[in-house]
């Protein structure tokens, strides 16, 4: 295992890439999904369940972790990953996305943000700084930079302000940051819907310089037809030898089209959320287990699916135990969606790697169009 | 595997016994713990982690499951084993119990009881033949007798009309359970605290002739003292050479000192229900983990539990999954739980077939007494 902070594009398809990318806490195959571990736990799952999927890396949320149990209390205790049983790969956000959502209980200056915590009211405040410091006492092995995700819709002149703070912010992140071997610093592209601000934010991180860069301010409400037509020019901005990591993507077919356009790397909380309220991710669409339809049906979820949902039980029983508000219902239904997502990670990557990754993609929205589908 | 319900005591120490209760479904060893699947879930566990703590069967509550989903959907599914994926021996109580705690919404006549569903209100009805015909429809492996649970405290005339009418009962259980090769029925004692009619009560049962015996009403208020008392007794007046099952029972001393007075099987919430509200049972007594005292404690619960949540994670870490509301907590403290209860049952059969039951006992309850200890 290397000892350093790497990334190899093994094959192309088009735009589409595949690779590795490595780390001293192991390797990240790319196109890669990452689960979502909020407050040290990916919801309803243990963490060799989760890796029994297929994830190479987790996402842990700065926002969170910073009110409880602390950045400094998980540091003392040895750090993220020991702290919950995960010694692969953690990206950790910077914060700043679940901070500009507290409408009304944050302050923006030029300096950082200052907010009220959701869980007692009490005054915190995040900065570049700060966020850096946070992440690497929670021993993050990939930390991003602090910014403002700019909201959608956002004038020209606001998205130019927003996306300017964040550079200047992208630059104290880097010097906060420092030099830590092992360690990468991913920076943030901003700019909106606007191609020529996404170039110039693009031209400002390639100056600064980081391990990765990320497509910030998509998956906000644009909808699939904007973020695409975004993601046409965005990624091609940004350094080719670097992983680009679109940010709170997203639906299956979200993350089909990101990864066509050049996406390595995703994460979103849709697969482990719509797995305790009942929706299961298929090859043919979305499940919606609720449904009375299922209540006597002695078939599995998806019959090729060789996740313990699919394996061990009807539809009929897990209509039951989610109508019975039972939490083995969200286990099971967490643990089919992360299995469906990295299933189909696994299905793009060898495609790509074989260069049919057009049949792939046209065999993945037939099945969709095909039957069984109940519309998310 | 034999195709015979069999009971072998295969040793004694004093009045405890351990031995072997083979099934066409698989043995349990006993003295036995019975984790409880309410709803077709042990909750918060995957069957295969149960299995894994060392259970050789499970507890089904048939209140819960005539009402949802329902027996007739769980027979047309193949049977209660497979809709929840247990392919171990299942113990179904009669519905008696619940139904009986429906105060106000229930009416007992000598035909039975009608009651109304704490779901959505509709009427049902339970009788020895109904309980019958729907255990039988779960496919239960071991089937109890539809009875009254006496509650306590009752005075000697009313303990003897509801011991006399359970009597009355059994003997219909028995009709109506016919003969099933392979499937078990359990008669229940009753009487209360009344020597005379636990007596009267067992000669009842003798008479009529069940494959094993329950203690009914008892665990029921009574306290541990009124409880041990009954025990001193009540089990030698029930056949020798067939399991003794006290129901609803315990916690950890209950557990001890009703094998010691010659119980072979028990069943209970407590390890479970204790998981989701953040009690902990350790060989030193109860750990409360939600107490501000845990947060920054890097041990295990104990560190010579080998469950998963002692392995893997610290107090610390128990302490903030739980103050968070996260599912995991829920799952790691009740593996924990039913690790522990199991890993008791194992050393009192060890003990007992070793013939050091005694040493074992005030071990027991040295280790309890000694510190890190918070009551329930």
């Amino acid at each position: 295992m290397t000892k350093k902070f790497n990334f190899d594009v093994t094959a192309t398809d088009g735009r589409a890439r595949t690779g590795v990318i490595s780390t001293p806490r192991g390797e990240i195959r790319t196109p890669a999904f990452m689960p979502v571990g909020t407050a040290a736990t990916v919801k309803a799952m243990l963490p060799e369940s989760v890796r029994a999927t297929g994830a190479d890396i987790l996402l842990g949320n700065t926002y969170h972790l910073m009110l409880r149990p602390t950045a400094e209390r998980i540091a003392r205790l040895g750090g993220l990953h020991r702290f919950m049983n995960w010694d692969r790969p953690i990206l950790t956000d910077s914060g700043g996305f679940q901070v500009m959502s507290l409408a009304g209980l944050r302050k923006l200056t030029e300096e950082g943000v200052t907010f009220k915590s959701h869980i007692d009211g009490s005054r915190h405040a995040l900065t570049p700084e700060r966020s850096m410091e946070i992440q690497a006492l929670l021993g993050s092995d990939i930390v991003m930079a602090f910014d403002e995700c700019t909201p959608f819709p956002s004038d020209e002149a606001t998205a130019r302000r927003s996306m300017e703070l964040s550079m200047r912010w992208a630059r104290r992140s880097r010097e906060a940051f420092g030099d830590r071997p092992g360690h990468a610093l991913f920076g943030i592209q901003q700019g909106s819907v606007y191609r020529d601000q996404r170039q110039e934010s693009a031209d400002k991180l390639r100056e600064i310089g980081f391990d990765g860069y990320a497509i910030g301010g998509l998956a906000v409400g644009e909808g699939q037809a904007t973020m695409f037509e975004v993601l046409e020019y965005a990624p091609a901005m940004l350094p080719e030898d670097r992983p680009r990591y679109l940010m709170g993507v997203g639906k299956p077919d979200d993350i089909v089209g990101a990864v066509e356009r050049g996406i390595d790397m995703m994460d979103c909380v849709l697969p482990s959320r719509s797995g305790r309220t009942g929706q299961a991710f298929t090859r043919f669409g979305v499940v919606n287990i609720r449904n009375a339809r299922h209540q006597d049906d002695p078939r599995p979820l998806d019959e090729h699916c060789t996740c313990p949902a699919c394996r061990n039980y009807s539809r009929a029983y897990l209509h039951h135990v989610n109508r019975a508000q039972e939490i083995i219902a969200s286990m099971l239904l967490t643990w089919h969606n992360l299995h469906y997502f990295q299933e189909l990670m696994q299905g793009l990557r060898d495609a790509i790697a074989e260069g049919r990754l057009a049949a792939f993609v046209s065999d993945f929205h037939a099945r969709r169009a095909e039957g069984d589908i109940e519309p998310i």
